[in-house]
């Protein structure tokens, strides 16, 4: 897998989840199918009256999921920005022209109420439910800022292979070179089985 | 439409998106199928070591989402909470069985990590972009907040009719009372092209 495959599937899902916060730290998430995308960036059309507008103008982080049909859980986490004022018509336009449907929501020139926001720099997260063990794999478009997760296995580790059998995808290896033992980012489930497990505490979050 | 069937609706759909705010103030958002659903509360699984767990935990606000393949998007807000001690075992066997690709994921006693939390009083959001006039209304499930939103017109309404015409929905109607026109709150996409083009400022938002 790779970041312009992950937007490709994005694409392909239709609708994503977009998740922001608002004024007093609440959690908001909203369907939005009115997206555009380019090989490594995504633009989306609002109107300037909802509550996403502001919370997007004011804070602007946003978590983007889609879910396909193959069980795949894709991520993209990243700061929003409106698109420059030129070229809002441009993008506007595009996206009611790839989603006839909005015409039918703000037909005729009530369009001019949207206002598009780019998102060229973002951290993707690729999760896999739907293969054993579990797949899961970080990318980056622009310059999105690659954010360490899940667990690591210090040197305290004393080899008594207890993380190795409450592993529920046997992500844990013994290796070649003794301790301490090792854990397969790729493969883990960041559920802290092992973590609860070690009788040493060898095993901590990243 | 009504809480029941919204929650009836989110058992169909099947795959909900689930947000909450992480301790440094960032929207997080991740697939959950793991939930068993009653007529009115919804149970959800997770393990202990994740993310997710934490933010549950520390802060409990979420936002649960979910669109159907109508184009209806339902959406909870809710506080989370985890069941008693003395339940949790009947609600991850509960869970387990409905959701049989569990056991893939988590075989075995591996499943022990997990913890299960409850939505028992949430404001419900249904919005359906399929029909014209779009429409939406909100429900209560428990002891949930209902909590107004959207676009009211105040008594320095001159009827001039500008919302009338600008109005993507076409949901406003001049009354058989004169002024103040009014907005049918069901069929609003609160997008807000009648607040800026209202000549006297009389559109206020709720």
């Amino acid at each position: 897998m790779d970041a312009k495959t992950c937007l490709k599937k994005l694409e392909y899902v239709g609708v994503l989840a977009f998740a922001t916060v608002d004024a007093q730290g609440n959690p908001q998430v909203r369907n939005i199918s009115a997206v555009h995308y380019e090989p490594d960036a995504l633009y989306f059309f609002t109107a300037r009256g909802k509550d996403f507008y502001r919370e997007l103008l004011e804070d602007g982080r946003v978590q983007i999921l889609g879910y396909t049909r193959y069980k795949e859980m894709i991520r993209l986490s990243a700061q929003a920005k409106p698109v420059s004022q030129e070229e809002q018509q441009k993008w506007i336009d595009t996206i009611f022209r790839e989603q006839p449907y909005l015409e039918n929501v703000y037909p005729g020139n009530t369009r001019e109420i949207g206002i598009v926001f780019e998102i060229r720099d973002a951290q993707i997260e690729y999760f896999h439910l739907g293969v054993h063990p579990i797949f899961r794999e970080t990318y980056v478009i622009g310059n999105g800022r690659e954010k360490e997760k899940g667990y690591r296995i210090t040197d305290s580790c004393i080899g008594c292979g207890t993380c190795v059998s409450v592993c529920p995808q046997r992500c844990v290896t013994t290796g070649d070179a003794g301790t301490p033992y090792h854990i397969s980012p790729e493969h883990c489930l960041h559920c802290g089985n092992c973590s609860e497990h070690c009788p040493v505490s060898a095993i901590e979050r990243v």
